[in-house]
């Protein structure tokens, strides 16, 4: 999995402005980033009239526009996506994901806190996996507090503890194709994986999977 | 791969217009229909200010935005992203593909074609895959000819040459996870053996892959 950690808090509290100066910080430093922006509420984001406004309005489940600098989906979803199916079904190739928002699942967090207007923290539960605070304030809690200025000290932080630890443990991959062995290291070992593992996880029964097989036929070629 | 077609056509032909007529029709039937919009220009989709448009500002190489009813992607690329590419990266779960634009690519080709200030086809040559014309006038060509109003025939001929024909030939899958045999069939199945074989296309010296083996160890779980 590529390390995501949520960026949380009440509305107002600063996450797009703490986002925004991570980013540059964290790509100064050679990585790739993600961002995952959670709306309560519904979004516009396409133009009426626009030709892929218009495929949406006939009836297209998803729709694309590409071109040379960019590419651009939109997916009309029966339910809200869960961060993991997101992630796993359309990111690769990044080093780190921050997602603004998300404060129910289960990522580790960092909880932007301003005092003005509130008492406590969002993330008072073990459960709500959090890793540190970014605050006006200091706050006595057995994890790190960081400053809003404290950019370098933040990626420090999230480089030791979740960029640099992502390559420790990717499994190791066999590929056969007609018999013939071919070789996989480094990023497409660690994308092939990840997709085998990712795909078979929503899979019932399957838990901790230590050993995975596959063998397919194509017939009739 | 799930099936591709390509609305192609010179500007203002009616790619749009046909495109919307035939989704509704496609739709009718049962089928899920996913669009890509070919762009030749740069567009402008997210909109100044918003915080994903703030994500993406400050050196996200791709900002999602996720609310209950879809999901938007607006991804940067270094070069124009190939159909291939968006198809086995970012598409599943739908039964048919219609492209607007892309006379480039080989995929299968449906020429919007109007008298009025247009000479000759866009797609002569045999490389251009055209299958069939949509036109105000009638073209004398060994591949159907429909008029702007026979959406139903339409369909029926995209139905019967490329939807009906997608599950015929999807591999066999067997898989093992920690020695343990795992049933797959149906959708399951075509999306594995899909994106076992969409990943594996790209490495060098693989053609025709009739069986593939993939082992996978993890360690220290």
């Amino acid at each position: 999995m590529i390390p995501t950690i949520s960026i949380v808090g009440r509305s107002k509290a600063g996450k797009t402005i703490l986002i925004e100066k991570l980013i540059p910080e964290i790509k100064r430093r050679g990585y790739r980033v993600a961002t995952i922006k959670h709306d309560v509420h519904n979004f516009d984001i396409d133009k009426e009239g626009k030709d892929s406004w218009r495929h949406a309005q006939a009836g297209a489940e998803v729709v694309f526009i590409s071109c040379p600098a960019k590419l651009a989906m939109i997916k009309k979803a029966r339910k809200e996506l869960s961060l993991n199916k997101i992630i796993t079904s359309f990111i690769d190739e990044v080093d780190l994901i921050l997602t603004e928002g998300y404060k129910r699942e289960t990522y580790p967090k960092i909880e932007v806190f301003i005092k003005k207007g509130q008492a406590k923290l969002l993330c008072e539960g073990k459960s709500d996996n959090l890793v540190a605070i970014v605050s006006d304030q200091v706050i006595n809690k057995d994890i790190p507090c960081f400053d809003f200025n404290e950019t370098v000290k933040i990626v420090d932080f999230l480089e030791k503890k979740f960029i640099k630890v992502k390559n420790e443990g990717i499994p190791t991959v066999n590929l056969r194709v007609n018999g013939k062995e071919i070789r996989i290291k480094g990023f497409i070992r660690n994308i092939m994986s990840k997709t085998v593992l990712g795909m078979i996880s929503s899979l019932k029964g399957i838990e901790n999977p230590k050993q995975v097989e596959i063998k397919i036929r194509v017939e009739g070629r």
